[in-house]
């Protein structure tokens, strides 16, 4: 399919658009094919972003092709104006165009699928160049073309998410794999609920690993993620060393892996609360909502997640979840007692197995000097338990959020680690 | 500063990480850098992504600095051994390196500020290439240097989104408003709650506005952004452009514009609630907490955000809520009739002014053909309003949960607008 005399496949990455170069989107096509690129074992030289102007284009493209295996460009296919994209491919490779009768149909089903008949500036998109390999597009409207000079390959997709993936997955995974070059494997652990460093001293030596895999330290303020990454000559020689590496890392630091991959803590909540048949309410205070939404982002949650509660008020937390009045006069909205009332009173009046409670000074304002912003208490209250937490999160409000979040997930996680 | 004899400077920006070419990070700063640039009047021709490779940065470099007026790039700063791009730069602009005494001091205080002494693996971030200038860091320990080529100019910034916005605004946007070339302006009219045919049809000929302004639609799944641009003999006559054209469009559909620029849904509610003086909560289903999570973002929120809540169960939606057993029973907990009571209830238990609530079937599962996935309700209730609208959104669950939130601030946002 590539011809490459080389290890790996090389590729480069092209979108197109002028809403990318003047910042009006951010633009995450690249990075879904870098990863999914990366996956498959094909190295990323480089992703350039250029507007739509055609002699942009055409030497961005030119210059690609004499250097990867693999040149895929995302963007300018649809029917408007400034999509020049076909335009200027159509004069590179000096193409005939032709009327294609599988995507005409392709795009009258795509409408008539939605009660609608096929628009006259659609119909265009069903003109293609005579000599490229077309990539029929189920998505959308705007088929995908497949070009070839010297044995390099140009992929040309739209750059509406939902196709570009499709279109990705359907050709390029599919030929990528074909060469049988994809030796390389990455596994990534997704830890959360500790410093960079201090996880690193925890793990200690790495040596014994170092014949069989390459690790990465990939630290956000919700984690650290370690990345695995290990070559073999099949893909079972590959996934060995993975799982070899793996394993390593679970016996050291057990608990502060929470999952997997693209895994996420809700997610992982979810499968634990339905395993062990449990159930959860969230009684939020800073986090505004934050916690029960991403909670419901896992389709079926409903399962398991009963009710939130954001008691933004102190007369919501007393009437709501019945915390103490006095507590509340004599701690403060913001502490240890309140996040400890709050998550028992929200299990109590709703009836739930465990339920997670956070109140904080998200900032930039109301901190003081006993209570400084980013102060944020969490709780988990279960029927046989109630643990606390403090933070001091040192970031914008936003992502102080985020983190409260994060580590309201993690306590609840840790705790329903322990249910037999 | 920038020699050239175009009506607009030139400008490319490298972004430098592997964790960037295989996709493992979201690279935001070039959206960010495009942006501001783009405001400032510099036209962005390329932005380019590369891995930690030696002879990539110098090659990318080397041929952005031939062709554009301003250079950027981020990352590579670090302190730790793939960081190389203070190195590489070293090598190609024949540096000799030295210390900065500036810079340590700046690192030393920084760490001091953190009740730490500055580590032994921070101290090189002192050695600067004495060639450049430098660009002080106080947001970080990295610094930034600019170097100089033909008239051209290489900014070299750390990647950390914080200390990369910091270190272009106090340098980069301060040298280009210098040329007083940037008498390009734009300014993005925000609507919501149309389809984007329907809003050009409203809004009718727009060619009066040809000669003054380029107008450019963008479409998301939460609304369409009108950008207009416009250039003058300078900021004065740009700006009245601006303002010319802004009023067309405020005279054409001005309850459909909701904010301009950067503003959001959520800001612009928290000033006409503070404004008016009036109390707000909500009561959130399928949405599991967004919309209380989008109005806590503002900083201030607890002036006239009361309490949230997640019914998610039949159970809390009739115990919470009082919604009456016999309407769910009758109409289904997804019915025009639950929203109305969810709202009037939410009002009533929390004393608030007002209160939004939505209640709909986010997807993948648990639709009917009666009641397909994506339809929901949302509803705003007041002492004198009650309103409810009826929505099917056609998308995936998260995307479907972010236009229910969206459209029930916007709802909220008309009825707020009816209050004299």
């Amino acid at each position: 399919m590539f011809q490459t005399n080389e290890q790996l496949l090389k590729a480069e990455i092209i979108a197109i658009g002028n809403e990318i170069t003047t910042g009006l989107i951010q633009e995450s096509n690249s990075t879904y094919m870098a990863k999914r690129l990366n996956e498959e074992g094909v190295d990323v030289a480089r992703v350039v972003s250029i507007g739509d102007i055609e002699s942009d284009i055409e030497n961005v493209i030119n210059e690609a092709l004499r250097k990867s295996n693999i040149v895929i460009t995302t963007g300018g296919l649809g029917p408007t104006h400034d999509d020049i994209t076909k335009k200027v491919l159509t004069n590179m490779f000096k193409s005939e165009p032709k009327q294609d009768p599988k995507v005409l149909q392709d795009i009258e089903n795509f409408f008539r699928n939605r009660g609608k008949t096929i628009p006259e500036y659609s119909k265009p998109q069903s003109i293609v160049p005579h000599n490229a390999e077309i990539l029929y597009n189920e998505k959308g409207t705007a088929p995908g073309f497949l070009f070839k000079r010297n044995g390099n390959s140009l992929y040309v997709l739209p750059g509406v998410p939902l196709e570009m993936r499709h279109l990705f997955e359907k050709y390029i995974a599919v030929d990528v794999r074909k060469t049988g070059k994809n030796k390389i494997g990455h596994r990534i652990l997704n830890t959360t609920g500790i410093t960079e460093s201090k996880l690193w001293e925890q793990i200690g030596a790495i040596e014994p690993l170092n014949d069989n895999v390459q690790i990465a330290s990939l630290p956000s303020h919700l984690g650290i993620r370690i990345r695995l990454s290990a070559t073999g000559e099949n893909e079972a020689e590959t996934q060995e060393k993975l799982d070899k590496a793996e394993r390593f890392f679970q016996d050291k630091i057990p608990e502060l892996i929470y999952g997997k991959n693209d895994e996420s803590l809700e997610e992982i909540i979810g499968r634990l609360l339905l395993d062990k048949n449990q159930k959860l309410s969230v009684a939020e205070s800073c986090t505004g909502g934050l916690i029960g939404h991403r909670l419901t982002n896992i389709s079926g949650s409903s399962e398991y997640f009963l009710e939130g509660m954001t008691t933004y008020t102190n007369e919501a937390k007393i009437k709501r979840l019945g915390v103490p009045e006095n507590i509340i006069e004599t701690y403060g909205a913001v502490s240890r007692e309140t996040a400890i009332a709050m998550a028992e009173g929200m299990r109590k009046v709703s009836g739930a197995d465990f339920a997670v409670s956070v109140t904080g000074i998200a900032g930039p304002t109301g901190g003081t000097k006993e209570k400084p912003v980013g102060l944020t208490y969490i709780a988990v209250s279960g029927e046989w338990v109630c643990e606390c937490q403090q933070f001091i999160f040192p970031q914008d409000r936003e992502r102080n959020k985020e983190r409260a979040a994060q580590s309201a997930l993690n306590l609840l996680r840790l705790e329903l680690l322990k249910i037999d």
